[in-house]
């Protein structure tokens, strides 16, 4: 179930059997010579809308933009500072409160979001704890390569060049998702080299086509489809139990 | 070209022979009892994408959630406060100019985007009115429905009954786009009343089931298709007219 | 009866018999070779002082500064960003609703200002909106040229060359305010040209000398009277009908 | 010459001939029972338009509502958090010397005022000291009570009961620009009472009727006319001085 | 008692007797030859400890950042925004009055502190004022050399030179405090000149070696010590007359 | 070398042989029945310390109050919110930068400050990626227990019961600092319990005494010192190597 493919009156019937929803998070960046800018965005997108199709758990729309600062030296990445996404989460995150909603599970598909995300419910938890009330809301984030036993997976299928950045699980992921956009990219050097980064214009200094340790060439949709559907499953699991959790 | 399924280089390549993106700009709201939450988002994104698949402009991802404020007593809305707003539209906007693009359409779907969009332009200009530098990007904001010739073919389509709120040509446009989210729900009143409003709790007591003087069961995915073909040519006549223009 | 020429017990004594209060807001920038710097604060506040003297309806100080970035080329404007106007109307508001007023009319003189008061009102509104309790208080914008039957006044007085920046009615209404200000100045080109315009360099460039589309040289202290006074009935009749509105 | 009563070709003039220009700045809050709301405003304006008068001296538009949140348990006060005001100072100061000031002189009406001038002209040249830029611009503070020599008339013309808040000396300065607002009332204790106070509540549980340690009663249009005179040619005096330094 | 220094069982057990804290807040800028950096920061903190010690009042860690933009020219200066500390000061006032501290006494080392500090209390009251509640809580600052009877022995201790930036008083407080850090230069001139400053730049082009009005080579740790205890004395008398007090 | 006990001049001359500088940041936050509410500042505090004395690196003064929501339960706490600490952080960064230094090395002592001190590093580089230029500074984190060898110490030291909050450890360390603040307090039950928190009064309701599966009991001076003199060792070699490096 999509919220925004639903009506309000859905949404409300959901609300007598479940207080839970799932954000799916990302990023609109560079994912290096043949991976979409998109990529980020769309990988939990894919993954949840995957979910929601197999279990009824409700999925709000994406969250498609994030912290991409240091892939600003690259065409068509588009950033928020993240003081911007503390505010915007925040009032994603007032609104679905209001509404009755008290499992708040945002599906992550970018790394360089996860501190932003982490002091956003932080600001959030704030409200509260600074008032000496009892915060009735649960907030949790996930990375999708971070569920249960999924890393593995990625880790087995491809044992090399998986890389950090531009990874071929996650590029497979995409072309699961989207066939039509499939890119035939020769990579050179075959595997990116790894390292740290700061702001952009070092960022493209030491990652030249913007890819770190990975060699996405070895993406398929098949692939991507195996990866996909692992996720989806512990997804489903890992959501689940955070709905109907008391704590 | 859909900026989120290209990679960066198709993006530079793209910048050699076009300055001008669209960028579809909605809400996330209510939509009555057989219109989509999403429907503000999504009637602008199906139109941009078609027209992206007609001529080669490019799209970036969907500005998903807007100014949705007076639809917050009806679940499953989501809103921006309008200071918020203003602070990723111009995130948005900073990444874009960053790269190059001079000409930046925002295709919205949302009657209550309308003034902080106008506003976020504004803030951006303000930068440079305020320098004392000439500005080199131009942002221009059009409501999907008052594309050139587009009203027209919506009242001729719903005579009676298209309304300004969960429009009958807006479900239509999402019934297009989205036929398996087709909901067949009978309307009581037939056409909804029309009149003011505030803040939400006056929205609902005036408006009970989210409709603005609209009969939207009138929807059918075929009369959207009619809208979105019509919106589509006069989008991408309009936002070429606007990437080629020297203002 | 002016809210500041007024003491705490005469605010205190009005509350008991209305709600309601119009706030002038305007905007401190160039009108032009003979238009006011203060124009479009100095009409909304004029019509307002006139109204209040014939009804006794309570005016607020003036809100006297807007969004005029698009005029910073010229010598004296002053601007605030849609961002500081949002804070500024918020306290404004806040302040007001404090003491029990609970409609507030802003009477506008400006075109600029409309996006960001209607932004600031969904930021007002917001807070209600989010809490899920019900807003006790009204929020109304007006431009003062958009009173029933002002424009039409407008056309019939300036047939040719009103136009739509140093309007010859605007300048014709701040004449009958402030004769001692009448400029004599020639205009060249008769009529200004008309068109659109982005930020500050853009505007100076298109509009040499600040008109937009108008020959305010036929403004003069008659023509701004019976503008005035017309304004002024239609804003008694407008304000008072919202102050004893029970939506 | 008055900002807002000026063309900008006008104030172009000015600036050929002057880089200064003073900024009457004040609040809306109550003054006890014969004081206006606007006092702190208007005498401020008052004193600057005589002083424009005699000395052809540029006066801007009046920043008329300021840091008043102690007040607000009396109707008809407005305030801005002195964040908000920060921010609007900001937006004056940058546009003022976009045009070309150099040398902003703000006369202040208001005590309350005071500290959050000083942080807004602390916070302007931030943007330079932390730039390592050197900031072409000079800002100014002074309370119009304490223009040289002018305390003393005050002191002299009241020597009981002018008091701190609701001043006999501000309102006297009022009753001579506002004489048809003169308000006749008995003071209730003659002498009002002395004392701190924190927020609102506190304030009016101190002070009920507003005032702080003054008898306005003897506030006369003459006494008021003698102190504006006064304050009139220091103000001329002093503006004059820092226009010309090169400090 | 410091409560950095304590345990939270131990701040619950003082807040039973007593609902006042000292907080000690300055500012980390240079202070001529031989003062510290940290002088501004350092000199409330040893006054506050000691103070702790002799009569058990509770203090809080230091805010040792304030606003130093003026200072930025000379190295190893740190300067907030006064807009940044605004809002620092808020979340820290907050918190504490969450825990139940009613009177909060700010202990200031920087004049460039006050403006702000008193702007930070006026934002924390409008929260209450703007509500119509009672606030419970009441802030205080105090800068250290105005304690009562402290500005006449540091005249009388330094007749001659005792200045206003990098005083001969407050360096000597810090030879008190941090004799290992006792710095031997020369000063030259003997006493820095005096007069007012703007921004960094101007600040260092006015006071080359960061003094004004000052010679503080007759600072020693025996002077120090004998102006520390008088504060020290002065500071338990007027912080538990504060904490005590009912307004 | 520490920068608020060093003279203007010192920290110039320090400028010319290292672009590098240490600033300690943490936390003010209830530790326990035992362990001190300064604990996350004091520990990176007393490391950084130790640290200059050594090697003569330059310390800045501690960044004491951190994101404490989630203990605002326990008296004494202080926090700052996520949007706050940006804010200040990125004040600090601004100043550091604009006397010269290009490495700034954050040792942090308090988990809860990881996510804004990241995200406050996105922020900093933020204004450069979205410029186009290259950012000179570079910004690092370390959490003093992660320093290279310094868990595996505090493993050994303590096997049983050092925990993820108000840790033995770190305890230990203060105490070592500040052996005048050591608390005698038995621990019941012995080993805290473990699991995850959200907002203040979920987390006093997790772990009543407010540690998390710690045995803080253990804690001597003496174990203190030798995860104190590892931990400086670490910091020196970690620090140098970053203030030396180019990338």
């Amino acid at each position: 179930m999509l919220l925004h493919q639903s009506t309000w009156q859905e949404v409300e019937a959901y609300l007598e059997r479940s207080k839970g929803i799932i954000i799916p998070i990302g990023s609109t960046e560079q994912h290096g010579p043949n991976g979409l800018l998109g990529t980020d965005a769309l990988c939990p997108e894919i993954i949840a809308h995957e979910a929601s199709k197999a279990s009824g758990l409700l999925v709000a729309p994406t969250f498609n933009v994030g912290i991409a600062q240091h892939h600003m030296a690259f065409a068509g990445t588009i950033t928020l500072r993240p003081s911007t996404m503390l505010a915007a989460m925040q009032d994603w995150i007032d609104s679905l409160v209001r509404h009755g909603f008290e499992r708040l599970y945002f599906l992550n598909g970018h790394g360089g979001n996860v501190a932003t995300i982490q002091a956003a419910f932080a600001e959030s938890y704030s409200d509260w704890s600074l008032s000496g009330e009892s915060c009735p809301h649960r907030l949790k984030g996930r990375n999708w390569w971070e569920l249960p036993g999924i890393m593995q997976i990625c880790r087995d299928t491809f044992p090399v060049g998986d890389g950090s950045h531009a990874t071929a699980s996650e590029v497979a992921v995409t072309y699961y998702g989207y066939p039509d956009s499939i890119k035939d990219v020769k990579m050179t050097p075959k595997i990116a080299p790894d390292g740290d980064f700061a702001d952009a214009a070092d960022y493209r200094a030491t990652f030249p086509d913007g890819r770190i340790g990975s060699d996405p060439s070895q993406a398929t949709p098949e692939k991507g489809e195996a990866i996909t559907l692992a996720a989806r499953d512990a997804l489903i699991a890992e959501a689940t139990a955070f709905f109907n959790s008391d704590d």
